[in-house]
């Protein structure tokens, strides 16, 4: 956290200063959120962050979520939560999924056994756990972001959304009326709306779109239990699948008590829903009872029990230019998370995936919104977006089939546990990958293997150099809108004059077309829009800081205060070093260009100023 | 974090079940503290933890502190943050003091050349980093945790001590008098009163007691300053020692672009004090630029400055007995932090010693007020803190006299330099060691030669079994109040029948005379006073949970839920695992006792309850 730039002040550092008009609630927005579920609150979080995008955010119910359905939270969205600056905190409260056991039935069908049990998140998979935290927590960990925001931004709670129509007028073109609670009437014009109204959305039906795909057959319940057991295993992430009472999934719960336990049910009939059941938790108690056979399993209280019959669908598109041709008009309207998409939850994917949709959505509006980039640029949410829930509903539809699949067949639980080993890199959410686009670019991949183009930048140890403080790279990149470049150093350049950094830095810094000239506002410090970072090959001990370029030190603030945290260095006392870890060319380096997102969008050879200039210039708008 | 046990409750965790009256602020109270400093508010955090002790906390000032002086917390108090719940946010604002740098003049007296830099904290040191935080914020975080505790403790502010008397009244033996904000006098009854009230403090000069020591003559000047300079080592802890300008040390202050510097000055006449030589910000600037000569320093804003010359001084006795006998009374009235040692600030001890000195007395007085204890126990507050107040004069006034020894001479930059390092476990607070006394007994050291009895428990990584989450040992010694016994197992047990923990266990879970029996109230919790904890020996995927006896499985709580936090195997991955780390004997285990403060009282076999129940009847109260 880099703080008491512009002069010290007192208290939290995370209470940033307040921006004019911070707390109102015009009727006259930059971008309206509707719901407030992990999606809503994700975009509001990011847009908080900046203090000249007036939002607001409207919630049909009553008052913040006290308990949540949703709690797996993959390492990817941890590696986001790092980024709004509550990973911490989520550490402190959750669960930690280290391993997962698998059990099946015993010899000859009698009881069960453990058949397996590994690590739940590979070695370098990411710097941070899986873990399990009730999603009203994870909300309650974005509401305070947004009240500590220079917008200092609070929902509106008790809107219903009545109406919603595109009226293309200059200013706002996006008209919508909400009952408030008090009954009346409030009109709220915007620049933009987005949809996160879960998945009976009434932005979604405004638009005309619908969800696709299957319909769901198979029944599960699901409860939140405060129970007494001779399982073994109940302090572990555990899939049990008996011979002949079905399976189970058990989920332990943060605070060390409450466990989680996903139970399979029988399929529904054609016309019938999970209502028509009348799931109890009697019911659940007793199919978990079977399916642990011969274990105990005494429960003494229950905190949430319910049934559902999820399919796996999706949205043809995810904003309001539908599958229209895209070349006239660009999309004033979004939906996001269960809006448009649904699944199961047994894959711990749906809070997930509806966070990554907003993260990728936010910092594309702030840019449009703030003048730094074209509008066109928001096509890509759609595009990139729909394509990863495309791939999330097979995989689920995949992971239900062998889950559910009869125990009679000795070869399925084999088949379901390699197929989630395969797949951890998915469900930890780090295997997302966009396709080429204006703002993903294909080529040099072999500059750095370890970071591929269109996936997120997986972040390494490092020590940063001015003060050999050992920490993840990835860490020196927040959720603030900025685009990043990271210059892997070739081997023996330690930035002095006459290396590839120094004369990367000079182009920079000096070059008219230079992109950090070019897209930075007269007046704003040099590293506002493009934030450019440096990793050298020596220890930092044998490093110079004196003789770096100007760049790496730059002033900032109103007293022109040297900013010292862009400079880093191997950390090797810790296994694999960044260099190696990531597969850097150590002869030539590399340029990375990172996306605010944390995503890998394009990676360069040092000297490729002409490449860069040219990325930038497919969606960036200049400044002067 | 363990929570739910009593069933499911939303919100913050860390928000505890309301006790009954908290919040209020009677005339009457268990213990009132005096001053809301470092060591007052550490000692209100521990009390406010007890739902059944009445605790008031008065404050001078009108409110709470927004900048500190003191801001270099040690690696021990870290440890103790940790216990407390909020070292994570420490880490994350604080600047981490990771290496220190020396300079002195160059060649032939010019110019100025780095001799050494070297590791501030040496590995395996402590699991904490040593940071440097603003004590306002340190204060802040102790509020917080006051707010959320049982009791709901808030300082009563604007209150200035007018009076304080030992009454010897049966029920509330000491009455104090306050002129409250409004003017009126609020006369406040106490079982206990703690003097935090500085170096200046009443309740000392109520108790006829004086600081003895040193006058000091060297006069310092401090500053916290933005600026910006072409030294090289800015953001690092940096000693200089300049040819013929004097002496400077440079400690980076959190946020990035603040510094302090203190800056060595002329020394005081006889008679002079620091404010007759009105040391002004322009003053030691420009003495600072003198000694950082060739380099440049361009002083941009000035965020504090101050000038000193505080002496080593310290009281005989740290309660109102004094230094008469202690047959007949037990003590009544305390006094911590500077109400009883002053020191220099360079060698970073005086908020860390004050926080220390609380932390010691907050566990007694609450076992001697809920009946657990003795009321002799409180006599060791005295007896061990002013024998470490003692140790840190000494210490103070050496590193003060080689810091501030004439540059001329050669060698001097080597000995202040050979002095620092060696002295670095000093510096981090880790090597505090109490002197056996009725809570610490000697003998069988050799069963655990990393665990120095006297010493804090040093934490080591492990892996706690339930759920395979890689943790600190020491950070399931959380500051509640407990004592801790933690038993390391001989090679090949498991905690299965006929080992040496299952003996154990089977002893203390069952004969009439175990501590664990005897000390802990009818109807709560098996380890709500003395808390069991074992380690074994074995990778934790070859442990079976189901084997282990019930007290490392214990039922807790209203539900009886299991207690699955109690046992631990190393952690194999990192580095050297704990049974090598600290020396644990590994044929014949060890049961190592800890204090609430986390101080190691005792070692012993594991078979020898005899000795465990003989070390707990020196000082426990029994419960039935």
């Amino acid at each position: 956290m880099q703080y008491h730039f512009d002069g010290f002040t007192p208290g939290d550092p995370r209470v940033r200063p307040e921006a004019q008009g911070a707390g109102e609630r015009p009727t006259e927005v930059d971008v309206l959120i509707v719901g407030c579920g992990p999606a809503g609150l994700t975009l509001a979080a990011q847009l908080s962050a900046f203090p000249d995008i007036v939002t607001r955010i409207a919630e049909r119910k009553p008052g913040p979520l006290e308990m949540g359905q949703a709690d797996g939270i993959a390492c990817r969205s941890m590696e986001m939560f790092q980024a709004f600056g509550f990973a911490t905190r989520v550490m402190e409260e959750a669960y930690w999924v280290n391993e997962t056991v698998f059990w099946a039935p015993g010899e000859g069908g009698a009881g069960l056994r453990r058949t397996d049990r590994i690590d739940d998140v590979a070695a370098d998979l990411s710097e941070m756990p899986h873990t399990i935290l009730s999603q009203a927590r994870v909300h309650d960990f974005y509401l305070d972001i947004m009240r500590k925001s220079p917008r200092r931004l609070t929902p509106d709670y008790g809107f219903h959304l009545t109406g919603l129509t595109r009226t293309d007028a200059p200013d706002y073109p996006v008209t919508a009326t909400f009952e408030a609670p008090d009954s009346a009437t409030e009109t709220i014009r915007a620049k933009y709306v987005v949809g996160c109204d879960g998945a009976r959305s009434t932005v979604r039906g405004s638009l005309g779109l619908t969800l696709k795909g299957d319909a769901a057959r198979q029944l599960w319940g699901v409860m939140d239990i405060l129970a007494v057991t001779d399982f073994p295993d109940i302090r572990l992430k555990a899939a049990i699948r008996s011979a002949h009472s079905g399976s189970l999934l058990i989920i332990p719960r943060e605070g060390g008590a409450m466990v989680r336990m996903y139970v399979e049910l029988d399929e529904l009939h054609e016309t019938e829903r999970a209502a028509d059941r009348n799931v109890t938790a009697d019911m659940l108690i007793g199919k978990a009872q079977a399916i642990l056979t011969p274990f105990t399993l005494d429960v003494r209280d229950v905190a949430w029990c319910s049934a559902y019959e999820i399919g796996q669908r999706v949205c043809d598109s995810f904003d309001d230019l539908g599958t229209e041709p895209r070349d006239a008009r660009t999309p004033r309207i979004f939906i996001a998370g269960d809006a448009c998409h649904t699944h199961s939850p047994k894959a711990g994917q749906g809070m997930n995936v509806s966070m990554a949709d907003t993260f990728n959505l936010g910092w594309k509006l702030a840019a449009v919104l703030r003048g730094q980039a074209v509008p066109e640029l928001l096509h890509t949410y759609s595009g990139e977006r729909r394509a990863k829930a495309q791939e999330l509903i097979e995989f689920d539809r995949d992971m239900a089939r062998l889950f559910s699949s009869r125990s009679s067949d000795p070869d399925a639980s084999a088949r379901f546990q390699q197929y989630f080993q395969k797949h951890g890199r998915y469900t930890a959410g780090v295997e997302a990958r966009y396709d080429p686009s204006m703002i993903v670019q294909a080529g040099h991949q072999p500059l750095a293997t370890g970071l591929p183009i269109g996936m997120r930048f997986h972040s390494a140890p490092v020590i940063r150099l001015a003060d050999a403080k050992p920490m993840q790279l990835g860490h020196a990149m927040p959720a603030d809108g900025r685009w990043r470049l990271v210059a892997f150093a070739p081997r023996g350049d330690t930035g002095a004059p006459g290396g590839a950094i120094a004369r990367l830095c000079h182009a920079l810094d000096t070059a008219p077309d230079s992109p950090l000239r070019r897209y930075t506002p007269d007046g704003a410090d040099i590293d506002a829009v493009i934030d450019l970072r440096a990793v050298f090959q020596p220890h930092h001990r044998d490093m110079d800081l004196a003789a770096l370029p100007r760049l790496l030190t730059p002033p900032k603030g109103r007293f022109g205060l040297t900013d010292y945290e862009k400079t880093f260095c191997p950390d090797l006392k810790i296994g694999p070093q960044i260099f190696d870890r990531r597969g850097i060319d150590r002869e030539s380096g590399a340029l990375i260009v990172v996306r605010p997102d944390q995503f890998t969008a394009a990676i360069l050879p040092l000297e490729d100023i002409p490449g860069l200039t040219a990325f930038f210039a497919r969606f960036m708008l200049p400044q002067h």
